[in-house]
């Protein structure tokens, strides 16, 4: 047993640290103006792609993938550090190309992609050049259980091809001009067990029947560029190899994906929370009422003790969840991953909360990222499963043990 | 000592929810349907002014004002269940003449205005043809220490007029091309008594120096079709007949307009929980996850019973303030006022977070009134006052009672 | 609807204060000293016995009896803040002959007591002169569900008494010596619909058979010299005449019990939270660390003002529950009772956990009433129902509603 | 960086839990028993002994003690897993030469204690033959404020000796008939500098002028037989040779001696919440109300995951100040035991709570150990400074960190 840091990391840190200080956090702004700016929201500014460039060359880029074929190799508990470090800035994770729902992707196509897959939408997802969305959730069912999940993908006489029908929301990217690809889950067997009904297709977004309704706002905010997209899927046909690993695999590779995406939220939500807190301090030492700075009033004080106590403890669940699911695996570590996934957003939720009231009217404006960061982690609570879920999961599991 | 509604009171409410019932609820989607379909977002959709029509006709019309000469002559206690009502739509209490900052600006001009104002401003107000905002915080200092405020009303040189000099945000209402007046507190005499330095003005939004510079939005949302402006006042000259009451009284006016302005706040906030509730409990109740309905989730029904407990206590606070305040003062009644402005903001957060969270996904978005609630709710632990100046009030004189 | 104190509750709560400022509060310390230098904790001190004797002269006696034949003829609303003042002391509910059990069993007597039955035993309590007990709870099963209550009560062949087999506990007061009469409730018959089986029979203490095996603890106190008594009724025998009311009017009685026994405690706990935060601000003022008194201190503060707000709310949702079973019975009020029931300890418990960090060390030890107060006050989440128990019984009602 | 538990400690734990099954958890109602019927409570059961000479014969003794010529030479990740699990029987530290205060006197003999000083006091301790207390707090002042501290240790004209004059409470153990010896705090120069005012001496209980005047109960508990005595040091004179390391030197003894006394409560508490936890899952398995067994209700399967997941990450933060506590020292590790000195408590709490909740009115009882439990836990938010003093301790070094 040991907490200090793997060496690789280390050195990772320390240049993504100067990066996100030289690079990242001088153009937020820059970034949101240019949103706003823009001829459509549904515009990626410029700034973005200049810094990928530059993210690129300095090699932070896709430190993500554990596979050392096509991405860094590094593991869970090396990238974790690094994906909170990105956690701190809005923009980030996409400077790096390490954003979600494209990291997930990329994960699955590495892992059950054909080697054709892999060509068409991997090579390019890798490079930044496209990106990509994931249709899982469905507006007509508590989707949280995915047994519910309806869409349909059946596979056409002949065999040469697959019918998608169905309706999907929370398709996230699915409003950025450089999407091109989403990976659709649905069922392929409605009389097969239950955990074998549903599979998974590559569905090019340019496929006729693919029609993107509207995009869903979270407390107000677009997302945009970016957008979370509600999809019908109206008799849309994909060739046959667009079928992702076999028929039936589709809860899989599900439950292949969320392990690491749920921990790559959590990490990022470390980040957030450590922004927030540093942002709390900051304003809490110039702003004056009463006739004394802020941070001389006991309360805030106890908000800031409360706020590193809070992140220190969510932060060493979650290196531990990786530290577990990279010597016993994903499966083994699943009590783990979903406590992670039940404190880190509530974790961070209350330190933002903290943070907007010393902020105070500015805190809910955007004037700074805090009200966007806290709307974003409120989904958190609910996006990959509600606390809920998670929490009777881990019941059930704790139960069993004895 | 009685918990019965006063019988006026009950006559009322039963018109008030079929009202609610008939013409508010099923129009809640057309009026955000008009705001997004319109030419811009700060265009007033039609159907606002159709229902303020039946809504006087029908006599549910600035039932807020207790000045009996210009409006209904209600007691606070003999309100608050009617305001609560209002609460339950994002769109009522427009509909009804009763929405803030409208509601205290025209208590301030029915309380302290010249018969001049009056005709000038609170009869159309009262008409509900025009409306107005109230320029009171300001960007750049901690405005909750309402001693910090830096706006200048300089008295002109041979008296007959001032100047204004500042920079106001949250001045909300400012961006409704219905917006023609707003009330502006400001330093008239730096060098006076600290309690004595402030007063307030009529600003006409046509006169030449007032800018609004933007919207700051709350969370996402940027209110329309209201907004909450950002207006710099530079260099903007009114006549002295526009000051209110008398220099040196801001502070006063300010008082006066803080007590009825939270409790109304408070009011409508119960009845946002209620409202909150009621969905949470039809959602749960038709909700299935893993083989049952939500709501026979023990959890679930948990929340229903804590949330079903805070509002009730909430309410009966709401309604103690408002009889203290009829009875002994707005001065006498300001631990209880801020008790109520301490607890109503928090509980409906509680209960919009529960009823968000069984809703999933959907909650977070705008397919429900939830989210929006629940940012403009947020809001109000900080507007009027945060949360820890209150708590420090109630402390203060807590402790003085013994 | 007003909430000011009723004319004849006003008069009497200002000489129940004087009473309790001149008589009880100075002899609180006395009464434990007497206690602890017993011959045997069992041992009741005779300061108490002086004390309600000048109680009783004082005309402040059975005020908690709304039966004007036997008692005071105060309404639950009219009683309620009299209970409340009573409450800030542990000693003083004896004192003025308003402490339960007795309170609860007393009412079951003036109640469905038959003349014999009243005269033998309502007489002397009413007088103070003798003490009792209620023996429902069961140490084998979960009590909080009444159907699984297994004591036997079989009449006996030809009729002309009952033999009671069963082992109670949390039988309270039974360690007392002045304790006589224990009401016992079990089952007469097992085949009856399951709310017809079980029936209440009193049984002197006295009666062969009956076995005090031990007093249990709450925390580490004795509650000497009443006790909590764990009994064996071992074919314990008792004339026809006993049963109280008729047979299969167990669970009717206990209904009846409950509510007015609920709201005591409540009422009783609102008291106990009141004494607590007066505790506290003194302490508070009085102590200094670090270079200023404790009340500086912005966290301690908050509390004051969190447990203002708190207290207020639980008393307001207290008297609206009691208002509404004078109005409308105990049964319409069911759903008022189950949330002060569940609001009240928790409230009391927060206020008095915030006294106890404010004494420091001092708090935990028995030189204050806190730990003592708050150890009587967790039982009460348990007492009369689990909170979960009265949770789940708001949710349906609550859903039942709609 | 790596969560696995190091060898030594594996082999060690494995062990201890064996020990703990089969001679510690059978004996715990044996212990309690002895108690209760001993000719006084001051007595020390038999059983103790006799499973204190197995556990020594086992090599299972002393392990707390990092110093390796006089202890185990663990290092304190190497002995927090232990701790813990010695955490799980309120008998066991004893059982196995672990227990407070004696660990903590121990660690200053054998850091700060002379040649002498260790022969007559420390090798008796470590044999278990003996017991010590620690008198530093006082009723008079706030002492988590230690510069409060008023005994004063007056050096005798001549120079060959002290004389101790004050009053201090919690000395725990003190009421043991085994505890032979204080080490007392106490201002041999109130012209020093702050920190340099204090001196310790070692003070045997049978000097003249050692009054032990009452033992201080903890929420009713008298904690017998080790009790926690109330001291007046009444002209008690001792050799120059009982003073401690130098004059001056008791401010810089206590933080030694406070950063691993503060450590081992918390790992203790850890194995508190994890028998509260367990108890609670096996009760709620057995229990039925209402037709299903407890476990099957959301409420309490949410208790249980929340329990796991409080508990998980309190252990985490934990070897985290143990790990950096072992590279960085005490000093470098304060904010890190500062934290979990919050933390710990609060959190057992919580989960003692619930566990109480589930097992209804025997949770409150001394039928389980839970309320004993509970009112050591809740003490122990005071003890060694109350949750304040290191909430602000870590807010100030939070903000010097920036």
């Amino acid at each position: 047993m040991d907490f200090d840091l793997p060496e690789t990391t280390q050195h990772l840190s320390r240049r993504l640290v100067e990066f996100m200080n030289e690079e990242v956090y001088p153009n937020e702004a820059l970034y949101a103006e240019q949103v706003r700016q823009g001829p459509s929201p549904w515009v990626v500014p410029q700034v973005m792609e200049t810094l990928k460039a530059r993210a690129r060359a300095a090699g932070l880029w896709n430190l993500f993938l554990p596979n050392k074929e096509w991405g860094s190799g590094l593991s869970n508990l090396e990238y974790a550090p690094l994906c909170e470090i990105m956690g701190q800035s809005p923009i980030a994770p996409e400077v790096f190309n390490c954003s979600a729902p494209d990291t997930g992707n990329m994960e699955i196509l590495a892992r059950y992609g054909s080697k054709d897959q892999q060509q068409q939408w991997l090579v390019p997802l890798l490079a930044g050049q496209i990106r990509s969305c994931f249709s899982m959730t469905e507006p007509d069912v508590a989707s949280s259980d995915a047994t519910n999940i309806r869409t349909s993908i059946r596979r056409l006489d002949g065999g040469d091809g697959y019918e998608v029908n169905g309706r999907k929301w929370w398709s996230s990217g699915a409003g950025d001009p450089r999407c091109q690809i989403a990976i659709v889950m649905g069922k392929t067997n409605p009389e097969a067990p239950i955990h074998d009904q549903q599979s998974m297709v590559l569905v090019p977004l340019d496929t006729p029947g693919v029609h993107i309704e509207r995009m869903v706002s979270v407390f107000g905010y677009d997302a945009a560029p970016h957008g979370h997209g509600e999809i019908h899927y109206d008799h849309v046909r994909v060739p046959a190899e667009n079928l992702l690993w076999a028929e039936g695999k589709g809860f899989a590779i599900a439950q292949g994906r969320l392990g690491p995406g749920r921990i790559h939220h959590c990490m990022r939500l470390i980040g957030v929370a450590e922004r927030a807190l540093e942002m709390m301090m900051e304003r809490a030492s110039s702003r004056v009422t009463f006739g004394k700075p802020l941070v001389q009033q006991g309360v805030i004080r106890n908000w800031i003790a409360q706020s590193r106590i809070e992140i220190n403890q969510a932060r060493l669940l979650t290196l531990q969840a990786a530290d577990m699911m990279d010597k016993l695996g994903n499966k083994a570590a699943r009590k783990e991953i979903a406590m992670i996934k039940v404190v880190a957003p509530s974790m961070a939720l209350r330190v933002l909360d903290r943070a907007i009231q010393v902020f105070g009217a500015k805190g809910v404006s955007h004037d700074t990222v805090l009200a966007q960061f806290w709307a974003h982690t409120r989904a958190l609570r609910l996006a990959d499963g509600p606390d809920e879920v998670h929490l009777e999961a881990i019941a059930k599991l704790e139960l069993r043990r004895k």
